[in-house]
């Protein structure tokens, strides 16, 4: 991903809720990211804590007085920039924390947070007016996660972007739009899930098994005509499925194998390859960033050897 | 539960899982439950630790090496029960841990893990043969979880448990069926959800919205036409999404709102009333069991005010 964002002209901001982890952050850094993405104010303090200092949380915050108070004390510590899409929250944010850094944030396509891309210049405006440092626009095609959804998602985050033509920084997504990105519209892309992938950006296609780092070890604790039952459920793997995902995760060694029911601490695996009781199995999760939040630590291994393990950091740390 | 468990002859013993609160567990043995279910051997090393000296491991445990030395020193230090649904198993968990008080699983209908009823007895003679002491057998009729499908379930549960006529112990579910249970098929239940309610159970009928004890509280950051974005998203609330569920969650205080979308860090939520940015919102989780899992303390509150702050003590004990 660094070689991709380097070959084109486009900074590296990546997104560290995939990960949570100041490990893997730094190995982000040390091949070329620019600082880091992340999602919540008690993340920001995580990575502030472990060293970074140049953070942006890519997210409309609303400043409670509590929330007022621990964004004050990382911007004065680190870099720090964080996401507005209304002016009512730049005025909040403005009255409540003092100046800061801020991207508004642009709604192009997903529908979830955002101004429409037509308000992003009025909001950007009302941003300055409250005495804050626009440092651009910020969007996220996630519409781009759906099976042929990427190129029109592509298009749609360029378009959107390319309307805020007076940002410096124009941020654009996503694991699965980074591929097909160009500099010019967009300045920085905040990739996540690339650092791990996982079954979904596998049955989208945006990588394939070999590419998936992160996988969940799981024992055969139990087997029915065609079924074996494993002792990983939605509170190890996450519970997370687009209605396109054809399971509940994805067994690399087992391509043709389908997770069809997942409850709290069962897996029901499909396969007619039927492994013996105690066996292990290897299971790529859906979505990779919710498997993490749910473990406290990482097991590195190196051609199947332990080699090191890794704290999941900011594990929890989501208001 | 504990009036209705006690009413009815059968003895209570409530699962874990769902609060993994030593707190919550000392409340419940105080109203008369018989002793505590897990579900796996982490929850259980917490609960003993916590003082809990009558645990039953309610998973077809596998005893790998390292699981075999935890249930040991398990079993010297409190009154352990654990479950097998093989002869294999039950020959395993002998030969690596030793003797055990051991259930044997029976499936009722669900058809994740569990024996055919009619082999029930086939393999509690099998681990008797082990070296094991047989308490009985138990089932879990998770197929209750669905609308219309209780009083089935109900019946299930009894008929598959009643084939096992020599066994002590006849354990079953579960919150949605705890209410249609009587006693002689069944000695004992082991319902989890009730201790606080959840969206699932109040859109199957089986508590309101007033027997819900846990919300996440949750601020509105964004807004546009008809729809508010609040800060808590999958990993607060949790993804789980049965199909029959009207949503990710329920407002027990806007019974019409619904959460449409869920991603990470962000609800969407369809509600006409348009609360205004900042405002906190009350939401029922559809599934509470994963919820608590993903939080590291419970606000407790007594008319909005809070009194205390009781840790999730088993948070991530999920293998």
């Amino acid at each position: 991903m660094a070689a991709t964002a380097r070959q084109r002209g486009l900074a590296l901001r990546p997104h560290a809720k995939t990960h949570k982890s100041l490990e893997i952050a730094r190995r982000q850094l040390a091949n070329g990211a620019a600082g880091l993405t992340v999602a919540t104010v008690s993340e920001a303090e995580v990575f502030a804590d472990g060293g970074f200092d140049d953070l942006f949380i890519a997210y409309p915050i609303w400043p409670s007085e509590e929330r007022a108070r621990r964004l004050r004390a990382l911007a004065d510590r680190v870099r720090l920039s964080v996401g507005v899409d209304s002016m009512e929250s730049a005025v909040a944010l403005a009255a409540r924390v003092g100046r800061l850094d801020v991207l508004v944030e642009v709604d192009s396509g997903h529908h979830r947070s955002g101004v429409p891309p037509k308000e992003a210049e009025l909001v950007m405006a009302a941003a300055e007016r409250a005495g804050h440092t626009v440092r651009g626009v910020f969007t996220f095609p996630g519409h781009a996660y759906g099976p042929g959804q990427r190129l029109e998602a592509v298009k749609d985050e360029a378009r959107a972007l390319r309307r805020a033509k007076t940002a410096a920084v124009r941020s654009g997504g996503s694991t699965p739009t980074a591929a097909m990105t160009e500099a010019g519209d967009l300045t920085e892309i905040r990739p996540g899930v690339y650092v791990f992938g996982d079954a979904q950006q596998v049955e989208l296609g945006n990588c394939t098994f070999d590419d998936v780092a992160l996988t969940v070890a799981a024992t055969v604790v139990s087997r029915r005509d065609g079924h074996v039952i494993v002792d990983a459920g939605s509170k190890v793997l996450g519970a997370d499925r687009l209605p396109w995902a054809s399971g509940f995760g994805r067994l690399p060694d087992y391509p043709q194998a389908r997770i069809v029911a997942l409850s709290e601490h069962h897996a029901t695996i499909e396969m007619w390859q039927e492994p013996a009781l105690g066996d292990q199995l290897r299971i790529a999760p859906n979505h990779v960033c919710a498997t993490v939040n749910l473990a406290d630590e990482l097991i590195v291994e190196r051609a199947g050897r332990e080699i090191d393990r890794w704290p999941v950091d900011a594990r929890g740390a989501n208001t």
